[in-house]
């Protein structure tokens, strides 16, 4: 088989991690796609319980785009007691639950409650039933909380490998600190207010020179309009640098067409007054 | 073409809603099971940018299941600027950016914040790059806000239809109010204390009528151990007419077999004391 070399730095995460367990799934890509979706998340331990198409399958280690360590360790049960024998919780995914009784869980708390689980030193399992049919009330009956994906309901049916997806996401997001908001300032820094005043007041210098501020009644609020533009966002240092640069260019422009010739407005001096 | 019925409750939402942008997507078949994803997410304008196969394509529609109204709606563009012109803002994905100066959100605090655009009756985009390459450059360019998946550093690669997923249920879940946590209790009700002390009392008087609890020093903290383990979760009501019921025949059982027997205990007398 080939390929097999992307997911050199998948390794089983220290502690117990959730163990994915698809129950009788039918089509060996998904099988794949799901180990690919658990890579992603940071989920490590798969278990299938009688694979419809048998199992090893190059298929799936194709569709697994380098998560490959991750189908090489899983192991094949016949039935689901099987899989689930050593666990010490277990969660079912399930869109619609009938005739249980039962905690339910958003994915999202799901996740919580697993690192919960895992944090404690047990072994959660969480089963994924069958592409079309999804888990049997016999299956759902070894769970003891079910978990519910909140999702449009005018189109629930969720793809295999997307409802991994959606759990292994919440998994890693669970204990996630990147910052939900930044702003990447690569290889320069935000400007001082000092070197946005000094772009500001050369601007505006320029602009006097060449006429555009002559309304003078109207000149406070388009300076202020300007200013307002240039504050909004945080202008980076080499930006500055590059506005600097245009301003002189065009100011340049003019000086050699030798006179009253103006720059064309890049700001209508309608707007504002 | 077949199984175009299914999608028959997805209908643009009232007022604006984001606009997903496939840039150049080489695979029909994901450009299906992205429409799937978005209807999955309550998404359903989509835009598709120089498709490599060509538009309309059976495949897509096979792997939308369903979701063929948000295809049938899609608009093909020739450039990325064609598709953004009537757009206020736009996202767009990007696992690694380089050299960009430009606020970055993670995929919940990005839906966050296209909700919120949404309320201002603004039209946002989120551009989506090729399946293998990503957005290039100019693209990003086009972009004021970056979307970064926080996700295994060991496995970030995405499917294009799986991070079509994780926005669109974050853009779900940004509006969702299912309770994280909930006790599904389908056609019984929680059992009311009362209730349950009337189950331990009969059990604990059948229990010494068998000579289970004969253990005069032990009894206190046996009984105290069958109250915890009956306690601990929310017996429903109609989980105690089971165990009435089990007591019942275990009792009649015993009595049947006429005097000492004893039924082979299910708690073990030993645990506690």
């Amino acid at each position: 088989m080939t390929g097999r070399d992307g997911g050199a730095a998948l390794t089983p995460p220290p502690g117990e991690s959730p163990i994915v367990v698809l129950v009788r799934p039918q089509m060996a890509q998904n099988i794949g796609t799901v180990a690919r979706a658990m890579a992603n998340g940071g989920l490590f331990h798969l278990r299938i319980v009688a694979p419809r198409d048998g199992w090893p399958q190059e298929v799936a280690y194709r569709a697994a785009s380098g998560a490959d360590r991750i189908l090489d360790a899983a192991t094949i049960h016949e039935t689901v007691d099987d899989a689930l024998a050593d666990c010490h919780r277990v969660f079912a995914t399930c869109p619609r639950p009938r005739h249980v009784i039962i905690p339910v869980r958003t994915a999202r708390a799901a996740a919580e409650d697993l690192r919960e689980i895992n944090s404690r030193g047990l072994r959660a399992a969480i089963l994924f039933g069958p592409e079309r049919a999804g888990l049997d009330n016999e299956d759902m009956a070894r769970a003891d909380t079910l978990v519910r994906y909140p999702l449009n309901p005018a189109h629930m049916s969720l793809n295999l490998a997307q409802a991994v997806m959606i759990l292994a996401y919440e998994w890693w997001m669970a204990e996630e600190s990147t910052p939900p908001r930044a702003f990447m300032t690569n290889e320069t820094r935000v400007a001082t207010k000092g070197e946005l005043e000094g772009f500001l007041g050369r601007l505006v210098k320029e602009l006097d020179a060449c006429g555009f501020l002559d309304n003078l009644p109207k000149r406070p609020g388009m300076v202020r309009n300007l200013r307002h533009l240039f504050e909004r966002g945080e202008v980076t240092e080499q930006e500055l640098r590059t506005l600097h640069g245009v301003v002189t260019e065009l100011s340049r422009g003019r000086i050699a067409r030798g006179g009253p010739a103006v720059p064309e407005p890049t700001v209508d001096p309608q707007i504002d007054g």
